[in-house]
């Protein structure tokens, strides 16, 4: 193997060059098989290893610094800076990232994961370079996709000014997750295809060649370079802002790379590299399928189907259901996401209601206020995006939709612990940031059918509205309890005394385990859906402080500005004789891995939950104990909604 | 006088076409008499006359759609739908907006307020009019300086897709409040002078008509379309995008727009106007002291001089002589802003710092990863953007300083109430966004000298930090008090018995007139300058709590998610026996007027703080009273930091 030759950083550079393409097919097997077992992402992986080793190649690591925007694609450089055996662990708790960790390596030059951060990054590395007086190579690598994010162009923008030396990366494989979209992107493919721009070199240059005084037409164009670049140079896009092009070559020949790099990294200015790679390269099914080997599960290699397979459905599934139903209803619904419209699970409703789908590419900031302009001209817009993307919006949000109070829903996708993708992921801040918005009101629904409810519930409310829910399988317990979804108001389950669980969203099933446990231990407890993360609702809080001495909250959200300091905020304000106990996620990142595994780091799983009511019980509630009632309180059968989802 | 006949939305139309020049003189001479007296955006305006009179012509109102762009350019427009009168109370506290309001005519279709935004409001206002299967023209209107703000770019790459008619007009005046930065603006430039294209066309023309078979190459440039516009057409950028572009036009000639406003309007897609204005055009004091007049006080006409004159320093000059110190003793100290040098106060230090000052334009999202670029790479970045601007930034603070653990300083102007401008720029929400991001640490000064004291503190701190602080006059009083910043630790000022004011920031100053009174009334009280909203200072929490029945916590800034909800929150998990009033700001947006009628209105001027105080102690505290001990406590002189501003 000649992948065993490489142990440390710079190892590469002493690869024999005709034994480049050997190492490229190694790194691609590897990849596969420990993808095919762990789970990861594969498809931008497999597009970007011959570009990662070229950039090795010309690098001296960690000295220079290389950027992965998003950095999912990291993995060969992972391999080649001496990481191969933190692959049996990647992605899972206290194993390898997933994406670029400054804790992990020296040369991961800054940590990425949310898109379109790279260039900004960089251009900061390369002005403290100067300043500091040294000499390092600077390389951003940015996918088209993530050029359709604002941000980036901010970066460019900025980058243009440079007088010395900044090489960006352009990995242009023509998609994000989903294909890719928008202007640039069809300026991109002009590019990548180059005939027209080829086909006009050739001819003008044949004309000129044929007729008499070509050689003046030939100097006039000289004289005007601007004009005459134009003719000859596919990137003009990037010229006209100041930054020099170069390009576009073949992200599959390393040595061509290799040259294009070292010619960039001596101009004095900011230079882009156009590079052609194809997402999923070398392994048919990835290349067939992107969307699906964008972010796989574990799969089997001969036919790349995932190993296990899914029997219950998520909530992705949940929403993309309703949504097709409800667009079928209301011709005033309309979706948008931003590049994620297999993610958000639009793809359907997308296919159904094509005129009033929007896929707006990974640019969050335009798809909050684009809706805001959707709901200002009449149109009910659902915006699709994961919680930790959505932190992307926040002003767009509290200005363009909350300060109009324009009715725009929010489905919030990946809302709490996400996983493997780790802390750059995390959907764990969204109730704390949308609370203190004025006008905004959040849900999260205890189950799949409250999901539905809820989003019915949404579509016909006057004001901003978030429904939160999280990633994986949907909770299809406590079906019989489905009181009609009311403004601001909780759902009572069981009602019992002294102890008052009330839980939010995926929380609730938790709950049940937690009352579950703590009846067996000789503590029955009410169970109150809380529903609503803003506003908290009143009424109920109060009759429980009647009748409990405790009242334990439970979010998948951090305390600071979460739910359970809003009632226990209320409860202190008003004076009501009860305890609370928080139960939240800590003022810290959480890092990757299994969830279940990260609910007892964090202390939100059922075993430490029902430990800490039952200390916080016997130090407090019990000196208090209330007066005691028993009785069960469910939602009679003719109250329910009939509708399933 | 011509304005006279304009009573009503679309009465401009009835005003003969060789009025137009005399009509834009009269609204001229009636912004700069009534801006004179009340104050307000002059420049942006000035320069919008022509523009906005010759939108106003081709528009049906409120059938036809305009958005306005940041919005502050907007007085003709509400001139020109009969809010003349509306000028007597602009700015004014429950007058006239300074910006577009839905609340207050018909005619203003989207409320903005920050940059960039109008491209991606329109063009859902597009979408949802060909959805709703009506017919009217939506016009964005954008400067040049917005279009450094990504989610311009954004909204540009989706626009570009529209095969329906969508004007967009880029009011061009190579401004943003300062001088425009990147290579947008240097594209612009180029296009507005415009002699590389137009010599280049002339000159190739020329050519080819004194060579033979120059009719043949002009078949050739015309089969190859997109090369033929390259030579012809100056808005490439934006062609190749797929935005059809118009222009150069003549921003002050009002026919010229109109022609080609109507031809913008008959295109089956997108199309960029491009119009070249002056901004202050007319008013030489204008003209010639752009940023002065941005947002203008009362000033006299004659001479363009404020009417006031400013006595004492503002916390923004505070700022500025104290990044000048710090950047001579630390050449590590660099400074960014996002197209505000001179609001911020970083003039000064970008004259004496050339290479360590980075003006990145509209574009508060760049700014802060690019300062975590320079931070990890061995810099000290301040970055010093407004209260209300920095939301743009929420996401990039939270994953690209704060999981890294980043040393960027920010620097947080105009926070709390700001007065004129109103909901859109109110800094507010800061402390409770901030504060639920972890390793995110937040400070406010009591006055001028800790302001100081706490950025050479932020800047030897190896953590991301903020200092927020308010606009207008630096508070100079408590100048004995000067304990030296400690991390996480309050100041304690007076200590007393039996009620305890933790004031934050600006709010140590009402809190001291708060003392003053209560103490006038028999209530003495301890004051405490609680300089961090996070971490608060659980020891002196502690400590109060024994001494003192009620804790009074005082901040500008939203109640949800704030200081006093911190504070209360671990008075009541840790059982503390002590009451908890929390003075901050309702869960609402705040309206434009002056700062102290604005304070009275939601309830946090000192008058109405002494009466809430006094019902709740009376309610709550009187029957809780604790033992007293009276004495004052100060931190001695030999303590104190000896270096003043």
């Amino acid at each position: 193997m000649i992948l065993d030759r490489i142990k440390r950083p710079n190892d590469i550079k002493n690869i024999p060059s005709d034994e480049y393409d050997d190492l490229a097919q190694e790194i691609r097997e590897f990849l596969i098989n420990k993808i095919s077992v762990t789970g990861g992402h594969l498809g931008s992986n497999l597009g970007a290893v011959e570009l990662t080793m070229a950039l090795h190649l010309v690098s001296d690591l960690p000295k220079d610094k290389i950027i992965w925007d998003v950095g999912h694609q990291s993995y060969t450089h992972k391999l080649l800076t001496g990481r191969q055996a933190g692959f049996e662990t990647l992605r899972k708790y206290g194993g390898m990232s997933g994406f670029p960790k400054r804790k992990e390596s020296l040369c991961d030059s800054f940590d990425t994961g949310h898109s379109s951060t790279s260039v900004s990054a960089g251009l900061g590395l390369v002005k403290a370079r100067d300043l500091n007086g040294e000499d390092f190579a600077v390389y951003a690598v940015i996918g088209d996709g993530a050029l359709t994010g604002g941000m980036a162009y901010e970066a460019l923008n900025n980058a243009a000014r440079l007088d010395t030396n900044y090489v960006i990366i352009l990995n242009d494989n023509n998609m994000s997750i989903a294909e890719n979209v928008g202007g640039m992107s069809k300026y991109l493919r002009k590019i990548r295809t180059a005939e027209a721009y080829k086909d006009f070199k050739i001819g003008l240059e044949n004309t000129l060649n044929k007729i008499r005084g070509g050689e003046q037409l030939v100097d006039t164009l000289k004289r005007y370079k601007s004009g005459v670049k134009q003719l000859v140079v596919p990137g003009m896009f990037f010229e006209d802002m100041g930054i020099t092009y170069l390009g576009p070559v073949d992200g599959h020949d390393i040595k061509a790379m290799v040259r294009m790099l070292r010619e960039a990294r001596k101009l004095p200015k900011c230079v882009l590299v156009h590079v052609i790679t194809k997402k999923g390269k070398g392994y048919l099914p990835a290349e067939r399928h992107p969307a699906r080997f964008h972010g796989a599960e574990p799969f089997e290699i001969a036919t790349g189907l995932p190993v296990k397979k899914r029997k219950k459905a998520n909530y992705t599934d949940i929403f993309s259901t309703v949504m097709c139903k409800m667009g079928a209803r209301n011709d005033k619904v309309v979706a948008v996401t931003a590049a994620m419209p297999d993610g958000t699970g639009l793809k359907r409703f997308s296919n159904m209601y094509h005129d009033r789908f929007f896929d707006v590419g990974i640019a969050e900031e335009h798809a909050v206020t684009f809706a805001a302009g959707l709901a200002a001209g009449g149109l009910r817009p659902i915006v699709a995006v994961y919680s930790s993307f959505l932190q992307r919006a926040y002003d767009q949000i509290l200005h363009d939709v909350c300060i109009q109070n324009l009715p725009v829903v929010f489905a919030i996708d990946r809302a709490g612990l996400v996983g493997a993708d780790g802390e750059t992921h995390q959907g764990i801040f969204d109730i704390s940031y949308l609370s203190s918005i004025p006008n905004m009101t959040i849900m999260a629904p205890k189950n799949k059918w409250e999901l539905s409810d809820m989003l019915k519930f949404a579509v016909k409310f006057d004001s901003p509205i978030a429904i939160r829910y999280p990633r994986g399988e949907a909770y299809d317990g406590l079906e019989e309890f489905r009181a009609p979804v009311s403004f601001g108001k909780c759902e009572v389950i069981y009602e019992e005394n002294d102890i008052a669980l009330f839980a939010l969203g995926s929380m609730v099933r938790s709950a049940e385990e937690v009352r579950t446990e703590l009846k067996d231990r000789g503590y029955p407890c009410s169970l109150v859906n809380a529903r609503f993360a803003k506003p908290v609702d009143e009424d109920v809080i109060r009759e429980m402080c009647e009748g409990h001495s405790l009242i334990v909250t439970m979010e998948e959200n951090v305390q600071s500005g979460g739910y359970g300091e809003k009632v226990r905020d209320y409860i202190f304000e008003h004076k009501l004789d009860c305890d609370v106990l928080i139960i939240a996620l800590p003022d810290d990142y959480i890092e990757h891995g299994n969830v279940d595994l990260l609910k007892k780091e964090v202390g939100i799983d059922t075993e430490t939950i029902v430990k800490r009511i039952i200390t916080q019980y016997i130090s407090w509630g019990n000196k208090h104990r209330k007066d005691t009632k028993v009785h069960e309180f469910a939602v009679p059968k003719s109250l329910m909604q009939e509708e399933t989802v």
